[in-house]
């Protein structure tokens, strides 16, 4: 018998059957203690180390419950067979990440992906995620519903209905782990042999995303009003993907009467499809929000597509998408058995979230923020104004500069010499179009105003030579 | 000017400051204080509720925040535009749960696809979400890497070169919400135009999600090594997926020289890959754990699929790929711009709960508790040992009865009428060969010893007068 010599510290952390259990293990794993010897008994071992015998017991109890030990009746303990057991050193080889080359670091970027998260309610979600890890707890690591939680798809139709008037029920939504899944799984449902037709400049993750799912890809120019109808009709697409509420990237609003016309191509025949995705719809700084293009459809032509990556954050990876009749009916059909992206435990965090009031507060929140952001901006590029045009401003969290006569990259590598990253339009054309301007787009979601200030005045010193 | 009669109340769980904020976004709200109307100075509102003057000023703050009301300086606070503002009420539509009709109520489900909830280490799943989401807060929520974060996938490496010889670095991990999501991913990363080849019977799932993306699917029959390679070398499938540790339904463990056999015919021809899905190879209750076909492979032919579905929790959403050299360069030129599905708070607490050693006690506990029922039920079962044979068992959560010259439908019938709820092999199998034995699946991961024991009893009981 082993003589199980512990030197137990009754003050630390560990508790001490903690450290009987952790001593037993390891003379275990590194074969000190063979397979088939005997452990003392409960009682003797109690003893030795005058410790309770409950101590003893919930050390064994352990031990046995991970097999290192096996009780048998009459006899006592006995170290198991341990070739079996999980054993492995979780940080034997630690591999150092293999970053890319870092890009020129710059000193203010105007990314128009930005979000702020420093306004983000960090204490609110802990407490949520707290929450939902106490109540219910086993039911919550069961698989759950794999169209998403009824109560979370509750709580999505209530927002869409009230903020964007969306018309559905939950039976209509699906949640799924950020819009490129629901684009694939939307392929799942649809099937092959479709063609899309994207608003150009557009969105490029969509396009190269509905490249690789085998559709069939072409694109619509756009004019003030949005996509253009009467180009889609001469193309032989089925599916239109449209950014009605804030195109991405030109921030084109589209009017009611554009929405009208295309719909009645979508009406034209069966089969058509309009995937409106209505990414960044909360933020608009002036004047009423626009309902969506879903709630002016009446034939089940719509399939409506939202995040929450740019109205919470982009890591919480929860978007939804809302089917019309025909789409859902061949979802039960074809893609139900696939299972949910999203687990339960954020889905129901999410749930509160919204129903608590703590989604409405923190979009109030944060778009009075951008707000200040956009003004800030306007007001910062003022000087600018004999030189270019703005367009894009009053909702999103970028705008976008026309100037006439020059070159994207002549204005881009300027603002770099002053340590400023800027993004050019160019890179959003699927096709690139003749134009006589170079349009600079302007991210600020992510500066504060007074990051805001500085960078707009250093970027008018680094272009002045280029424009005036 | 408004009058601003608030009764606060000092003793409500809600501080002071917030009992305003409320009181005066009701009344904005509700249409009591119109836009453009001034509130009193936080001077004045102190003294008039005898309150300190920064309750008046935390609550004023929050308001203009959150876009209610307005300063105006030197002038004081107003009500804002509220037009423009997000308010709804979370509980205005609160749809009941269409639920479709449940099936008749069993008493006990040897469901095949259980998994024991009880013993998941629950409080420290909290305890580590609950550190996750104090550290590193902003960067949390900032969209991660689109293939999983680096210190996960390096956890995931370690654990499978030490638990199942799979060879990798954390570069050739892709982290996903699920194997379904990685099977649609992987057809973005392979795209068009694959035959795959499915054991028969199989998981069907992956059968009818490798028909939806629109592969050509085909089955190869097995035999007791497994998918028999010589009849796949008839079909003209590029893509062989198997479950060689432990096939599903089958439970059969493919020997050394199959797997030799199978990477031989991927090795013929370029761009013929092997899907390993390695589902449950955690649990094996006799010899040693075999190796992933994976580690025998030397040319990059195993796209090697794991998940923690089975082996920590279903609803958690978490699996993972190995790529090959050549199919994680396709990955990196075609796919990698597809966003993570899987938030980073998730993939940081699983990296815990690996890092530290929590996932490694998770395995021999449920290992252990599984290796109780499954030793339960065959002992309970012997009764039946004159009249039919048990296969796959040793491995896995479920094993399998054969009866000559008798129907499934007769056998679970007769169970049904006992209140036991049995499953039939024919279901899974694509196409159904005529076969003169009759299959019961019987899954025992999420029945207790005891029930286990009752449930056999009741089950030799209904099937007496059929068998006997």
């Amino acid at each position: 018998m082993h003589e199980l010599t512990i030197h137990l510290q009754p003050n630390a952390k560990e508790p001490l059957y903690e450290q009987i259990y952790s001593y037993v293990k390891q003379n275990i794993q590194n074969g000190k203690m063979k397979s088939g010897e005997k452990l003392p008994s409960t009682r003797m071992l109690a003893k030795y180390l005058e410790v309770s015998r409950s101590t003893i017991e919930l050390a064994y109890e352990q031990l046995l419950s991970e097999g290192y030990i096996e009780a048998v009746p009459c006899k006592g303990y006995f170290v198991a067979q341990i070739e079996e057991l999980f054993q492995w050193n979780p940080t034997k080889r630690n591999l150092p990440e293999e970053t890319e080359e870092k890009a020129a670091s710059y000193v203010y970027d105007f990314s128009p992906n930005g979000v702020d998260l420093n306004s983000f309610p960090y204490n609110a979600w802990r407490k949520l995620a707290g929450e939902s890890l106490v109540e219910d707890r086993t039911e919550l690591f069961r698989l759950g519903d794999s169209q998403g939680e009824w109560g979370l798809r509750n709580a999505i139709c209530n927002y869409l209905y009230q903020a964007r008037g969306v018309n559905c029920t939950p039976k209509q939504v699906v949640v799924g782990a950020g819009n490129d899944y629901l684009l694939m799984l939307l392929s799942t449902i649809l099937g092959q042999n479709h063609t899309v037709a994207l608003e150009n400049p557009t969105y490029k993750q969509a396009y190269r995303l509905f490249q690789n799912l085998s559709y069939q890809v072409c694109t619509v120019d756009m004019d003030e009003s949005g996509m253009r109808v009467e180009d889609l009709e001469k193309t032989n697409a089925d599916i239109a993907f449209v950014m009605p509420s804030h195109q991405y990237p030109l921030g084109t609003v589209m009017p009611l009467k554009r929405r009208l016309a295309l719909l009645k191509w979508a009406d034209a025949k069966e089969g058509r499809y309009i995937v409106e995705d209505d990414y960044d719809s909360e933020f608009r700084y002036k004047g009423k929000p626009i309902p969506a293009l879903q709630g002016y459809d009446r034939n089940g032509k719509v399939i409506y597509i939202g995040t929450f990556s740019k109205s919470i954050a982009p890591a919480i990876r929860m978007s939804y998408m809302v089917l019309p009749a025909p789409v859902l009916k061949s979802y039960e059909e074809r893609s139900r058995f696939v299972n949910s992206t999203v687990s339960k435990v954020d889905q129901m965090i999410l749930q509160k979230f919204i129903e608590q009031g703590y989604f409405e507060r923190h979009l109030n929140k944060t778009r009075a923020l951008y707000k200040n952001r956009h003004d800030t901006l306007l007001a910062s590029l003022r000087p600018l104004q004999r030189f270019c045009t703005i367009s894009g401003e009053n909702a999103g969290v970028h705008l976008l500069l026309h100037f006439k006569n020059q070159k994207e990259e002549d204005l881009i590598a300027a603002a770099k010499e002053q340590g400023i990253l800027v993004y050019g339009l160019s890179e959003y054309y699927v096709e690139s179009p003749k134009r006589n301007e170079a349009v600079i787009m302007l991210g600020y979601a992510n500066l504060q105003e007074e990051k805001i200030r500085k960078a707009t005045a250093l970027l008018i010193e680094a272009w002045k030579d280029l424009i005036c």
